[in-house]
């Protein structure tokens, strides 16, 4: 195995740059955020790349092309973590690339494009608000209001960006959008985050998707009665009809593939023993591989809790609170990673993404596709159990370098 | 009308005793509490009753019977409150038979038993854990431990009984228990605290059992996973188990006449919007006309939460923290209240009691029967919005009356 020992290593050796060590927590900005982006420009440099900071604190490193007025290709993942979280999950799509890079640089080989490895500064959201806001920034899409968001102390994201000796000025921000016609497209490895690869102990899945979601806060009210006197047949029992809808979620997801429906948050507000409940609060989320898919998921869900609702004589409301479009991996690109996957005599699953990444954001200026590594442990992720092996990562790399190479040979 | 508009006009001068007006909250030893005794009291002398406080803060008043070595009858209710209560519940327990007693005095009748109206001092407890002390005194149930319970500043019962003036000694409160032997009974009218009545344009209501009720707290563990990247058919998800639990406990309670199944509490602990819920936590309230039919329900519920979970592999708790044996009516009781509710014209509705009385307690050592008045707005109770009518205290004053005076023509 070359590549996957380093890797691990890396992955371990970046953990220790943690706000609250032995934890791993790397949130947007922060002394030890600077210092991982530290770390990883000089293995991008070590690699054979230029590198550095951007005006948003992402890494981007590049591999310039041997040909004159060669286009682009990107790829790269998060180097920002959530709280307590596990030590591998978006790093694998920034280390995996610098790899690639010093195995080509070793080899001396020159691409007939530039491959420009970005470490998205943030993905989370965990610091301020705004999620995605590296991804988002290079599409185009940054909002001036995200640097007056404040973090729990009060400090603003321009503060924080000034703090880290960044301009902290749209035109500085800006300048990052990319242009379209320059790029061939956006690739990115990552942990699944999920249990598909493991529960089919494969070491590789390719993604056909990223699940277009819908997330909703509902209410449903009725009569708080007392629950000894107040006959079956009289009640209007918010709990019931939650029940009904949550069973109907479940039945209406499971009906169609790679269609998912979850309840996380459930509460009786003030709930007592003895009394029937007036009313309950639950949150709705609701993905699926397009976006037709998913809203037809959530009218159903709607139709349903309405019908529900008047057959029981109870209100509700549903407020939706975020809504993000299905990004269909490009049918070239896909292709690519199951070229590069079968090259290596593995089967290939097509799988879609059940969680965001910033292909996501990118695919709305270029095409993009990713492959997803098999996670250890359930493919639990966000969590100190995430858990890949050498052999896995090492056939990411195998993939990854078959993909850029793919582009060499038109 | 004779007695209808004395019995509201005392109860919302009773009212006015309250520790947070112009809320209602009257809770066991309080100095509102004594000051409501001390009105009560003086209603009962001037009825022509002797009456005072006995050594629990229990207003208890006898109009002695007309002849020697007399049994007795007892009757009553509570006279405390749970915090911001309807002015009526308990209080028409006490209020009522003190207006007969100044009906018979007036008329210079005597009976051939002694009565004894009792206002139990604690039957909420709202300011101790303890419930249904007084009732638990007379029934020879006091438990000695409860004197060392303490209410949220700390006081404990002991000391609040000395502060308002009692020994608060287990002697003392022991000399409380009655002796069967020389009881006939215990009736008691409340106002119904359900809907029943109202929706049924009825004013009185004959109670056949206060139902046996059964209350435990549950928990249902499933794995917490991402509610993005978990198939639906790889979750072992806590909230469409509790949904299975929810809709067959109303199905199973409605199946069974005057059978009720309650989940009041229901909590996903520190729920995620894009996490699939790995606990939640939830309360059941079970109550029945008979043991039987409430053991039968409870245990038709765990068999049915043993089966949901292991389809769907996840674990479970369920620790009951109540257990109420249901206390039926005694027949000859129960019978002479019908016949005194025929006697004024009225219709028969039998019904089942969902809550708790005193008469509860009272019935381990004696025959009892209790009489229900209409509760106005849908029957609320424990709320500010509990209402009654001079008509129906009326009525249930008839009819307490025309149950002392068949006692009187044996």
């Amino acid at each position: 195995m070359k590549f996957g020992p380093d890797i691990l290593r890396q992955a371990d050796l970046l953990a220790t740059f943690s706000e609250d060590a032995p934890q791993v927590t790397r949130t947007y900005l922060s002394k030890e955020h600077k210092q991982a982006g530290e770390y990883l420009i000089g293995l991008m440099r070590d690699a054979g790349m230029t590198a550095g900071f951007d005006e948003l604190g992402n890494i981007v490193g590049r591999y310039e092309a041997g040909v004159p007025f060669a286009p682009v290709v990107m790829t790269g993942s998060h180097q920002d973590s959530v709280r307590n979280a596990g030590k591998y999950y978006g790093l694998f799509g920034i280390l995996s690339p610098i790899a690639c890079v010093r195995e080509l640089h070793r080899q001396g080989k020159r691409l007939p494009y530039t491959l420009e490895v970005v470490g998205f500064g943030d993905e989370e959201g965990v610091r301020f608000p705004a999620t995605l806001v590296g991804s988002r920034a290079m599409a185009g899409q940054f909002d001036p209001a995200w640097l007056d968001q404040e973090d729990v102390d009060g400090v603003t994201m321009r503060a924080a960006m000034q703090a880290a000796g960044l301009a902290g000025t749209m035109d500085a921000i800006t300048a990052l959008q990319r242009d379209p016609a320059r790029y061939l497209g956006f690739v990115e490895v990552h942990i699944e985050q999920g249990p598909v690869l493991n529960a089919r102990t494969l070491p590789l899945g390719i993604v056909t998707s990223i699940n277009g979601s819908v997330r909703c806060l509902g209410e449903i009210t009725g009569m708080a009665s007392h629950a000894g006197t107040t006959p079956m047949g009289q009640r209007r029992d918010a709990v019931p009809a939650l029940a009904e809808l949550a069973l109907f979620l479940e039945r209406r997801a499971a009906s169609v593939p790679d269609v998912v429906g979850t309840i996380g948050q459930l509460q009786v507000p003030a709930g007592s023993i003895n009394v029937v409940p007036g009313r309950v609060l639950f949150s709705l989320d609701m993905r699926a591989t397009t976006d037709a898919a998913r809203d037809a998921l959530v009218a159903d869900v709607q139709a349903e809790l309405a019908a529900i609702s008047q057959r029981r004589g109870l209100a509700f409301t549903l407020e939706e609170t975020l809504r993000a479009p299905a990004a269909p991996s490009h049918p070239a690109w896909q292709a690519r990673w199951e070229a590069a996957v079968s090259a290596l005599g593995l089967p290939l699953l097509r799988m879609p993404s059940g969680a965001g990444h910033d292909a996501m954001k990118l695919n709305e200026v270029m095409p993009q596709a990713m492959l997803f590594v098999r996670g250890e442990n359930s493919g639990i992720s966000h969590n100190p159990l995430e858990s890949s092996t050498n052999h896995d990562i090492d056939l990411s790399v195998q993939a990854f370098l078959h993909l850029l190479e793919q582009l060499s040979t038109p």
